[in-house]
Formats: structure tokens, C-alpha cells, sequence
């Protein structure tokens, strides 16, 4: 048995020898900041161990912890296994994750759900009106209650002695409680290919009580949308499948919100999910099979409004679940959640928006006109198909300076594991600057090229290409540039198709906000530089991190802009490229560097 | 193996040997005409055997056959037990029950379910709208698609070449067909505290299709709505028991109906239930305990639709139930629907309505006004309580008429194995115009009165008190005289108390509706001279049969009507009998015939 300190509880705990530690905590409902779930990938889940103890700290465990942690008797949970007694501390609380972050605006709360203190008067032979209408005349306009709730309804007046709690939405009378219920929760969820998002609002105060990012469990039916999809299509129960083990995160994530704020699950009423087209129909277990295709239609795009039960999320047992509302197979309620919180939509002049996650989305426009497209540009800025590409992770290089010693910058500091999509765009940047790269994008070899000696030595030769070496370990491949050249080209032909389409130049666009996690780390400077966003465009440049997140906590706190959300959705014209031969064409002439 | 003859098919089915017929046809899904489940009871089962058979007809079977029936080789299927290859052939069509008539005057169809043709053009790059934008386009205005639903969307879309059947429910696509589906068919039901009455109806022309009648299967857990309110409060489980049962029923009618009609259950979109306010709760699983108690407070009166699923009823799976609204825990839906079938509520002159089931339910007003009160008067007319009462089933004398020889006639014909409600009426009524009953209801002996030795030689002794055999084995007792006294008593107190309460007198009342399965078989004169109606209404008697189940059926096919239901329910003022000195005083005075 070991004595645990949690955030205001201290509890004992008896395990078997040889007990993880992390799964212990973990399974007795002691939260542990965590994004890999103890895999020894994330090192967040620093505890602090007081028992002396014999255990050594491994090289792996130990690049996690720096010396002054290694002294305090600091650990990494996942590593260590319970062989005698000990006394654990647990930190308060985790720091949000880098994916969570995004502005938002709210003009004012407009939320659905509505908790309401209620002091019946009590049946006699001379009011003997029905239960429920003596609930419902109190509340105002009521016009459907779900069985389950009807059901309560004479226990709840009876044994609360005519005094009680009410929770509407909209006209639904959803929950009937004791007078003692207070609280009022909501979740958003911005469920991306990779990641998910997610957030514990306060429907009261609007507040953001807590954020919460993990990996898509669907990623071990493939990494991309069009992958999964054919999952669902090859085997029989696939989408079966797939929609399960999201709602499954869904419900850890829910979990975690309730353990860590202490806050019971019946008191979270709405979800509001944000995601790509394709993301959204996994999630509902609806047939995504003609996104894959030409000519690429989505089963729906409009607003879903479910109960979670139906999608089998654990909330209140009669709570909501809002799906945001798509425009095309390729833009789905993410951008239009980007869209909502940027509020470009509701300025004169043109604003170029541009969400880098696992698809690169494009939109063009100001209050009249609303346009986008989307290019199959993502995946490198995320790491994916570079040679040492990772996601932006604890252990990514995420900024490079060649005029700087060391040249590079590492998340979380230490030795870097890999290179992130900021990362990667500063190399090139600086290799563009120094004429490493020439305007084609191929690698000039040592002897092409006078440098700087300290910068000459790190071009080597990797498979009988040139490469450039960011640590001793790390480098740039030929391979990997060639890669971001045709990222960053099929973007910045996406954007002069729908400034050509809509009839604007350059200097018509007057702010460019850049969504997604890579957006945000990002120089612009260097993403100008290798030709990801137009050079005359750099100093417009808003980041503005998730904002499908935060678009998705707009509309799940106030209703208003729930409608502001469909009507964009209805607004946006989607224009398909590949349909277009203009595309290729300004694909072509984007390619160079 | 033998053969089976039904409606339009032949059939070969192996059994084993001793198999009862009743059962093997009715597994078989060959439906065959009953009212008891193959309990012997009912005699309708009759079918005819071709094959040469030795089995002896025995005394209970051959009680049901008539001489010529028996020569025909008509068996009742549930007393035949197969032993050898038989041929059988079942009759083409059942009568309808006794307890299902009523009258309905639809104004004009205005059903909530509309099935549509849908022929959608195809997908293209230039027309990306997604599935179900190309189907609510089409049919015009939808506003909720139910998960289910949108899970097939593009599976029915492709697989029909995008021409399909779309079936609306007010803004609900409730389901997407093959273009061949055309049938569309609801379901009313009166489900009394005995009995249940159903009716099948085609949704497209309002044509009443089948009947069914049954008994009530919570009967099991008591005669009553007090007694069954008392069973789900003394047992954990009771109320969660009598929902079960009433929806096994309810699902056992329906799969009568597909069977016997040969459609298809995907095809039955909607039913209304109407009943009493305690049957109404039970059948939804709502607590109905405070009916039971002063002040007599139901949970909920108002108009409940739910999914049929919600409360386990099979039909088309995202299909409906609506329970019409009630007044009050002893106005229920039933008389909403009776006052609805009747249309008292849109005429200028008063009528009154009696509604004589279980309870006996009293209606007066126009289209200003309605008042309504309940008295617990019923089970006496019923044949509850009564020493050889019975319900109107065959077997049960009817009508009774002392100048006539025999002075009964029975239900089926044959020999009467009780006296029903009616019968009971008839005997009383007879019985005080020869002056065999006084004023006060005391039963005259032999001595003190004079009468032809025919009728003298029926006065017979019962328990110490005199009797009056109405057949060989049939008598009516003083305690049965008494038991009719309090219901009679009971109800023309409740017209008085209503006529007070309004200010009209008898000569305002131009019309009398007399609803209920006991009230259609009544004669008007002799209600009246029990006084169990005023004498002076006597001519304006209305037997309107199962008003409740009319109704039922007229909010089906229209949902103006149903808007005109829910209107009345609010309209009715109720009037709580209990509560006022004036109905006893009004009972004590209406109590000597």
C-alpha cells in the first residue's frame, strides 16, 4: 500500500508488486497530465516521489527530467513500478497542451442550456393541475420532455418537497434536479485526423475551465482521411468500429473533466463537436464512402443536433451533442468554426485564412463573399513523410537559426527526438536564405557553394543525395524539400485560385489568419520565405491557433453564434480543384522556391 | 405434415405429433380468428378439416358448433391436436368484435405521415450537394433527420439509382424506402382498464382495415386502476412489470395485424393511444401513485409523442406514438376522444355524455363550455361484483324481456354461461315495472305481491334473501340490485352536480351520447327506467359505441383533429366529486329507482 496526494485528496491505495504507477493512479481515478497515455513518449507525468526508493532513472526516463527534478525525487510515472511503499505526490495540475490553444471573441452568452431554480406550490382539491404542468407553467414555454425526464417528475417534486432545479434547452425540459444543483458544464471538441481537442466550458460564466488534447484513436485505421475511409469500406464493421473508439475517447476525455474539476458527469448538458467532413461522419457511424471519390459528396453537411446517448457519449443522460455544420466533403465544420472565430466574415475588407492540419483549407473573403478550397497539403507541415517529421511534440526541434549556436530550439529543451512542420519550414527558410537551395528546390552540393565552414560541414550526403544536418542526428533531405515544395505549392495555388475566382489581388487581402497547431509556431518570416503565404502578405499575418476550437466554445456558449455558424456554412462556396485546370497551372508556377 | 389453407396461400407445415392446431397456425403466422388466445373460451377459432380425422368432438367444443357446422367438420383449431396429415382450411375473415364499434365523422384527411416519389438528379463536379441536402431539397421543408436515418442515406440513394420513397412526419424524415414502398398504415388504440380495442387504418385513404379486441393483460395485477396503482407502489419492479405487459400486447396486436393484412410492420408508422389517465401512465412507465390519493394529482395530462421504440412498441423504427392528452387523473384521453367523436364540443345546444366503462365518466357542455366528473361507477355495469355478471362476451345473457319466452337472449345464442351489463339493466328494469323491485330497491318475496306463476315461481331464495332466476342457473340477487343502485345513483348524481354547476335544466340537454362497449347495448328505456339516465332524455339517447376509440382513430388520419383534441382537453373544466358535499346529497336522492 502507498499514501497518494492528490489535488485536495490524499488517498491509499494497495497494489500488487511490480504495480505502473501511472496505470495505478490512473485507474483509481487520480489524474496524471498525460498526452500519450504512459507510453513514455509525452514525460508529463511528472509525480514526486517522498519514500525513499532504490529505483535507478533510466536514459530514457531521465531525458525527461532535468537535474533540479532529479534531486526533488521527481519522476515519470509510466517508468516506475510499485515495489514496496511509497508516498507519491501529484502535481495540481497540467499545463495545456500546445494544440488547445485559440482565440476567441464571444460578443455575449447566449447558452442553450438554462438551469433554473423552481418553488412549486403544492397540489390541494383546489389546484390539482398535473405534475408537469405545474413544472412547466413556472418555467414558460415547454414543449417536449423526454420520457425519462417525465418518469422523475413525481419523485423529484415529492421528495424535494415541491422545490427544485430545472434544465432546459431550447423548449426541452431536460433534467429535473434537486435544489442543491448548481453547476453547469459544457464540452467542445475540435476532432482532428491527428488530434483531438478538447475543452470543459462553464455555461455559466462562458469561462474555459479546462483544456485536454490526445491523439485520434482512429489513427490505427490509417492516417489520413482517405485511408479510413476505405476502412470503412473494406471491412464489414469498420465504421462500426471507427465510431466506436472515438466515442470511446470522447468518454475518457469526459472522464478526465469530471475527475480532475470534480464535477459531476450529469452536470455536463451539450457537446459541440468541431472536425473535417470526413471526421464528422465517423464520428456519427455515418457511411463516409463518397467523400473518397469523385465527385466527392458527403451522406450530409448540415447542423446535427443528437442526443449523446445516441452516439453512446456519457453525459446527462438526456444530453446534446451539436455537430457544426460543413460545406463540402474537403471543408468541413472545422473551417467553418475557423471562419466563426476569425470574424471575417463579418468585416469589409478581404481576409485570407489558411488552416494547416492534415489537409490545408483555404478560405477567401469579407462579409458579401464567402470562398475556399482545400489542398492535399497538410500531412508534411505535420511532420508526416519527412525523414525525421514529427508531430510538435515534447522533443521537436521547432525553430531553426543558422546564425544561432545552438542552430535549433527544442520543445520541452533537451536532446531533440525529431523536427516539427516550424521546424522544418525555418530549415528551409534559412537553407533558401544561404543559397543552400536553389529557386528549384534542389540541394546545392558543398562544392556548388562557398560557406561558412561550421555551416558546410553539415551538408553530407544521404542516399546519394545531398542533406543538411539541423543536430548530429537530425537532418533535411532532399527528399523532405521536395516534399514542402509540393505542400507549400498546392497552398499557394489554392490562394491564387480563389483570389482569381473572387477577382482580388494581393493587396486586396488586409489580414491572413493562420489556423492549426503549425500555424502557430510558424515565423512568418519563413513562411513567406519558402513561398507558403505570399511575401507581401507577411506582416498581415494573425495566428490564431485552434480556432475551431475556440469557434466550437463560441457556439456551444451561446446559441447566437450557433446560428452565425450555419448561415456561414450555407455562405461559403466551396470550388473543387481538381476540377479545375487553372489549379495545375498556378500549382506549377508555385512550386519554386 | 399437413396442409393449410389461408387467406390467399397454402401452406405445408411438419409438426410434431400432438401438436395443437390453434398454436401451430398461429406460429406459423397463419392468423385464425380468436378473442382468447386459444384458450377455449371463446369459440372463434373455427376451421374446417378436410382430411378424414377420428377425433371425438367433446362436450366444450361442441357447446361452440352448430349441427351444421359439426357435418361441415368445422373444429375449433384450439381444442384440435394433430396426430396424423390433416388439410385444413382456415376461414377467410373475422368479424369484428363487439367492443370495437364506434362511430367517427372525419371532416377530411390531414395525416402527419406523408410518404413521397422522390427522383433526384445524380451527383456530379457540378452539383456537390450532399445526400441529404438532395432529398430535403426535394421534399421541401426538414428539420430533423433522426441518426438512423442518415445512416442510409447514401446506402438507399445508390442503391435505387437515387429514386426513392421519402416518409415525412410534420418536419421529421422518418424513413428513406425503395421506390416501390407505397403502404402506409398508423394504428389507434383505446386501451381500457379491461379491455383493449385496436384498430389498423390506412393512412392514405382513412379506411378502417381491421379490428382487433382484447383483454387487458395487467388484469393479472388487479380488476382496477386503484388496485394496480397499489401494485406499483408495493412491489420495486411493478410498475416497470405493467408497462412490459401492455407493450407485449400492444406489439402482439400489431403483429396480428401484419400478419393477417400481409403488410408489412416497416409500413406502420404512427399509432394513437387513448385510455384513462392511470392507463395512460402505466402504459408509458410513468409513477402514477398520486392518482390514487386526494388530491388526486396525475404526473402529466398533456400530449405525449415519442418514438415507438421509447416505451419497446415494434412498428417502423423511427415511428411514433402520441398519447392524446387528459384532464385530470379521472378524465382521461379516452373521454377527450369521446367528446372529440361525439363533436358536442362544436355545437351550440347542450348535450351530455356518458361514458360507462370501468368508471363512468359524465361530459356536459358545448362549444363554450365543457364540464366533466368522474364517478366510480362503472364495474357493476360491467358485470364486476355482480354474482353471474360477466362482460359482453358470447355466452353472456344480454336482453332481458320478461313478456317473451325465453325471457333472455344470449350473445353467440346457446346457453347463457352469465349476465352482462346490459342483461343486468334489462332484468332490473323488468323487474320494477312488474313491481318485483320497490322504490328503494328491496326485493319483493312471493307473498307480498301478485304475478303470474310463470314470473312468481322465478323468485326464488339466495342466502337468506330473495332472487330472480333469469334462466335455469342465472339469477339476479338483492346485492346485485344494490350494486346497480350505487352505480346508477352515482352517475345521476355526477349530471345533476354538472347540470347544477352549469345552470341548465333537463329540457337545455338536446342530445345524450352514450359511449362504452356496456353503453352501446343498452336500451335507452330501460337506463331510464332504473334511472340510470333521466327519463325525460330518454329520446335523445345517442348510442355511440367505442366513442373513445373514434376518436382515436380521427387524431390518426388527422392532425387538425388532434389539434382539436388537445383543445378540448384544455377546455374541459373538471370537476372533483369528492371535494363537494353537493354529490352526496345529489347521490343519496338519485339513489331509489
Amino acid at each position: 500500500s502507498y499514501v497518494v496526494n492528490g489535488k485536495n485528496t490524499q488517498k491509499v491505495l494497495e497494489v500488487e508488486d511490480g504495480a505502473n504507477l501511472f496505470e495505478t493512479l490512473i485507474s483509481n481515478g487520480i489524474y496524471v497530465p498525460n498526452t500519450c497515455g504512459g507510453h513514455h513518449v509525452c514525460g508529463k507525468c511528472k509525480v514526486k516521489i517522498k519514500t525513499a526508493q532504490t529505483q535507478k532513472i533510466g536514459e530514457d526516463e531521465g531525458k525527461f527530467l532535468t537535474k533540479v527534478e532529479k534531486n526533488m525525487n521527481m519522476r515519470l510515472a509510466c517508468f516506475v513500478k510499485v515495489h514496496s511503499d511509497m508516498e507519491v505526490h501529484v502535481p495540481a495540475e497540467s499545463k495545456s497542451n500546445i494544440l488547445t490553444k485559440g482565440m476567441y471573441f464571444l460578443k455575449s452568452m447566449d447558452p442553450r442550456i438554462k438551469k433554473r431554480s423552481l418553488i412549486l406550490s403544492k397540489p390541494s382539491l383546489h389546484d390539482q393541475r398535473d405534475d408537469l404542468r405545474r413544472i412547466t407553467e413556472e418555467i414558460g414555454e415547454v414543449v417536449k420532455v423526454p420520457l425519462s425526464v417525465l418518469k422523475e417528475v413525481p419523485i423529484v417534486l415529492e421528495s424535494n418537497n415541491y422545490q427544485l432545479k430545472s434544465v432546459t434547452r431550447r423548449k426541452e425540459l431536460i433534467s429535473i434536479e434537486s435544489p442543491e444543483s448548481d453547476e453547469v458544464y459544457g464540452v467542445a471538441v475540435d476532432i482532428g485526423t491527428t488530434t483531438i481537442a478538447a475543452y470543459l466550458v462553464d455555461l455559466r460564466s462562458g469561462e474555459r475551465i479546462d483544456v485536454y488534447s490526445s491523439v485520434n484513436p482512429q489513427k490505427i485505421f490509417g492516417g489520413d482521411v482517405i485511408t479510413r475511409i476505405d476502412y470503412t469500406m473494406r471491412k464489414a464493421n469498420g465504421l462500426h468500429e471507427m465510431q466506436k473508439v472515438i466515442a470511446e475517447e470522447l468518454n475518457k476525455i469526459i472522464d478526465v473533466f469530471c475527475r480532475k474539476n470534480e464535477i459531476d458527469i450529469k452536470n455536463i448538458y451539450e457537446m459541440v463537436i468541431v472536425g473535417n467532413t470526413t471526421m464528422l461522419h465517423l464520428a456519427l457511424g455515418i457511411p463516409p464512402k463518397n467523400i473518397a471519390n469523385a465527385p466527392f459528396v458527403p451522406a450530409f453537411t448540415s447542423t446535427i443536433e443528437i442526443k449523446a446517448s445516441e452516439v453512446g457519449i456519457k453525459m446527462n443522460s438526456e444530453g446534446y451533442i451539436i455537430f457544426l455544420p460543413s460545406v463540402a466533403s474537403y471543408i468541413g465544420a472545422d473551417i467553418v468554426a475557423d471562419i466563426l472565430s476569425s470574424r471575417m466574415y463579418e468585416k469589409s475588407e478581404f481576409s485570407l485564412l489558411i488552416d494547416i492540419g492534415t489537409n490545408g483549407e483555404i478560405v477567401i473573403g469579407n462579409k458579401n463573399k464567402l470562398i475556399a478550397c482545400s489542398t492535399a497539403a497538410g500531412p508534411a507541415f505535420e511532420g508526416t513523410g519527412i525523414t525525421f517529421g514529427t508531430a510538435g511534440v515534447v522533443g521537436a526541434i521547432d525553430h531553426v537559426d543558422l546564425t544561432k549556436r545552438p542552430v535549433y530550439t527544442v520543445i520541452g529543451g533537451g536532446k531533440p527526438s525529431g523536427i516539427c512542420g516550424s521546424g522544418i519550414v525555418d530549415a528551409i527558410a534559412e537553407m533558401i536564405k544561404m543559397e543552400i537551395i536553389d529557386p528549384r528546390g534542389r540541394m546545392r552540393s558543398k562544392d556548388e557553394i562557398s560557406l561558412d565552414e561550421d555551416i558546410s560541414t553539415r551538408i553530407i550526403q544521404y542516399e546519394g543525395e545531398p542533406a543538411f544536418l539541423i543536430s548530429k542526428e537530425i537532418f533535411i533531405t532532399q527528399r523532405d524539400i521536395r516534399q514542402i515544395q509540393l505542400a507549400k505549392g498546392a497552398i499557394f495555388a489554392g490562394i491564387k485560385v480563389l483570389m482569381n475566382k473572387i477577382g482580388i489581388d494581393f493587396e486586396d487581402i488586409k489580414r491572413v489568419y493562420i489556423a492549426g497547431g503549425f500555424g502557430n509556431y510558424i515565423k512568418p518570416e519563413a513562411a513567406s520565405t519558402i513561398g507558403l503565404i505570399p511575401e507581401r502578405l507577411t506582416n498581415k499575418v494573425i495566428q490564431i491557433g485552434n480556432a475551431a476550437g475556440a469557434g466550437a466554445i463560441m457556439t456551444l456558449v451561446s446559441d447566437k453564434e450557433l446560428k452565425v455558424a450555419t448561415e456561414i456554412a450555407r455562405q461559403v462556396e466551396y470550388t473543387e480543384l481538381s476540377s479545375t485546370s487553372e489549379f495545375q497551372e498556378e500549382f506549377i508556377n508555385s512550386m519554386y522556391f
